[in-house]
């Protein structure tokens, strides 16, 4: 695979890293601790106002892992630091991930306290990787999220993503067009996406266009001339209403041409009222065929506001909160040891005890095939009910994929049979129904006999 | 300059940009437009928690002005999508960055409306720049300004930089590191981020570390033995309070061979009453010498809270909230066509009017030499009175750096030196009084005439 922009090259992967996995890492080998470890990644319910998660992210990690190494020059600036032992050292040069990793696919909805990702390696192969894979399925995740609620508050009008601007730099950026791509956007404006990943790329004009005429008029007239079948002008450069007075001139000069404006942009101000007063001008001057675009500090609680008000509103130019999920920036997922050596492990810190051991999640659904529930149990024990999907597959063995990933249409396919599956109660905007998810049996007893000897052994 | 990890490669800088930026620079181009254009970046007030600002940022931005080309394999894929004109496309071949850069340096402390960058150039040299400038400033000042809230908040206590897992990214995962360094965190977790900018690494153990051993005490045991100086515990994987017991134990053993505990980590449960429990039980051991650190969802405010309640803590690990910022992810920062072809120009949009011009911000000082106040003045009007200093200064003339750039370190002193002369009453993390930035009389009177000018040209 082709580096992408804002990624990692091969050389840099190893040491994106907090310094203790590597620390630990030198332990483990001192020790000579090769057994096997499989860790979970998961999300801890937490106060956030997200009553599902989408999976995302899950390709860039399966490539760097499958990439990994620790190059010549990162091996000298870690001798430097003083920090390692030079047997460390040496057995970084061939350490490769040779593991397995079973994940939740990416685009499918998941849920709290489920493991999205299971990485089973030898210890220091699955502790090195930790705080790439967080990264990686973190951000991504929490960007198809907060996507998600906005295609689905815009009740199928056009959502398009503008968020690049202020998305956290380049790899964010890249991530926010792909992953909200992925959950329904039309279309993105970061061109290097388009690109990148083959997303219809879209835009208007800046109000810079606009005053770099004398007179707005003007610069509708000269956008026109260059794009004439595309056209988007903006109209609150000076006042919006005023704005689309001049541009239904020029659209009706268009006309005379055989050309059609496109449409036109909303970026400030009472969005409902004026895309009212905007779409009356238009259709006043026999202009019905053209779009109302509207932008400017929207989220998914705005286009919802909108939309049920019957805003003449075809599209969302949705920015900034989007791209960096404004109310909800972060998920409390964490990536935690279950299994060491054939013993199943777990932590019991206060508000923080994790589940141990090799799990899989089972999804049940009910006689229409909606979503009823999900069970998490132990990756080896039976499905809890026939027709009990389990989620997570095998997506690489001995540290290579088993098989191609799929295509972000493929994804975007995916995303909308899981979204049209889940009930609405369960997706509510500012209030939701909260989705069953339950401890198999056998987890449970794992579970209560683990924490059971944890405190007794450890604390008591 | 060689790239840093994350960063854009020359190839894809051209493309990490709005899609708006290329139709528009089509259009500019047919139009014939190819005179002067001034655009400002500048942070708008809104109701964001933040009385100051830190400039961040502008190093990235500088070395991709200079490097900036549109390559072929670019200008294959604007073909391909269709919307481009053969003309632009082939001027975009030869395209360079010719222009002037001007800026508040990083590390400087500044406000609401003041232009942090301003670009003169040909107007689509410094328009089609726009989303990345943008992109990389508001990351770093964002991340930049949450971070001295920390720092502030230690009050000399140590703050390390424990955010890389759940920041946005390669790119901001890098940049947090970066940018808490220069405002005064010890050192960071991120160890390409030690390498790539030389900031000192540090780091712990993670619950991980002490679940694969099947007693608590054999992995403090087998840790200390890997780094028999420099070991922190972390202390809560069962039960905080019997983790210090059994850390003392180890440590009391260290004694014997002749090493000394570093310290020990909390990261979970409250936070002031286990720091002092564990202290107790450390210094009854005899073991003052060993440092307490704290982490766990760690922000300004807690920090604050435990250092004046007087918790026996020596050092913050500050993650995820400082990373993205998690109360506000984002500034609401713009880049506006101030002057084009030697006519000031403004936008007058609802709730978001711009300052019109070339400008330059003069800074106020007392006879201590305490800021006093700031004047937004035009670029080339005399200073407001002796002594006030001009903050925006030259860094690149017709695309090239016109003196190298500062190292980090000397970024952290800058920050320093102006935090220090920042009076604490504009500092407050919940509540800070209005630092004072005026307008000089002479943009005042400009901004009123173009006002009215736009006004009865545009609207009435």
């Amino acid at each position: 695979m082709s580096k992408k922009p804002g990624a990692l090259s091969i050389e840099e992967t190893a040491l994106f890293t907090d310094l203790y996995e590597l620390t630990m890492a030198q332990s483990y080998l001192q020790q000579r601790m090769f057994a096997s470890a499989t860790f979970s990644l998961f999300v801890r319910q937490s106060r956030v106002n997200r009553p599902y998660l989408v999976a995302a992210g899950l390709e860039d990690v399966l490539h760097y892992l499958e990439e990994f190494s620790v190059s010549p020059d990162a091996i000298d600036y870690l001798h430097s630091t003083g920090i390692f032992a030079d047997d460390f050292l040496d057995y970084l040069k061939d350490l490769r991930f040779t593991g397995k990793a079973r994940a939740i696919p990416e685009g499918r909805i998941y849920f709290y306290d489920e493991p999205v990702l299971e990485i089973t390696a030898p210890i220091i192969e699955a502790q090195i990787v930790e705080t790439l894979a967080i990264n990686q399925i973190n951000l991504q995740s929490v960007i198809a999220t907060k996507a998600s609620r906005c295609f689905w508050a815009a009740q199928g009008r056009a959502v398009v993503d503008f968020s690049l601007r202020r998305t956290h730099g380049v790899d964010a950026g890249m991530k926010a067009a792909r992953s909200s791509y992925m959950v329904g956007f039309q279309s993105t404006s970061n061109v290097l996406a388009g690109k990148t990943y083959g997303i219809p790329v879209s835009g208007t004009m800046a109000h810079a266009y606009v005053t770099s005429f004398e007179r707005e008029i003007e610069s509708f007239r000269a956008f026109a001339k260059s794009f004439p079948e595309t056209s988007v002008f903006l109209l609150d450069t000076y006042d919006t209403i005023a704005g689309v007075t001049k541009a239904a001139v020029v659209a009706n000069e268009m006309e005379t041409q055989g050309h059609r404006l496109r449409g036109v942009r909303l970026d400030s101000g009472d969005l409902l009222e004026l895309s009212r007063r905007v779409r009356q001008t238009l259709d006043e001057a026999g202009l019905n065929y053209v779009l109302i675009l509207v932008s400017g500090g929207l989220d998914e609680f705005e286009v919802e506001r909108l939309v049920q008000a019957g805003a003449p509103i075809d599209g969302f130019g949705v920015g900034t909160r989007m791209g960096v999920s404004g109310d909800a920036p972060w998920l409390d997922m964490a990536y935690k040891l279950v299994r060491y050596d054939g013993r199943p492990v777990l932590k019991l810190s206060t508000g923080k005890v994790s589940l141990a051991d090799e799990k899989q999640v089972f999804r049940l659904r009910d006689s229409e095939q909606r979503l009823r529930g999900d069970v998490i149990g132990l990756a080896d024990e039976p499905l809890p009910e026939p027709g009990a999907e389990a989620l997570l597959e095998i997506f690489m063995e001995e540290g290579g994929l088993i098989r191609p990933l799929p295509s972000l249409d493929e994804l975007r396919g995916r995303f909308q049979r899981d979204f049209v599956a889940l009930d609405d109660r369960f997706k509510g905007l500012k209030k939701a129904n909260k989705y069953p998810v339950r401890l198999s049996r056998n987890l449970r007893r794992l579970q209560k006999t683990l924490e059971r000897e944890a405190e007794e052994t450890e604390i008591a």
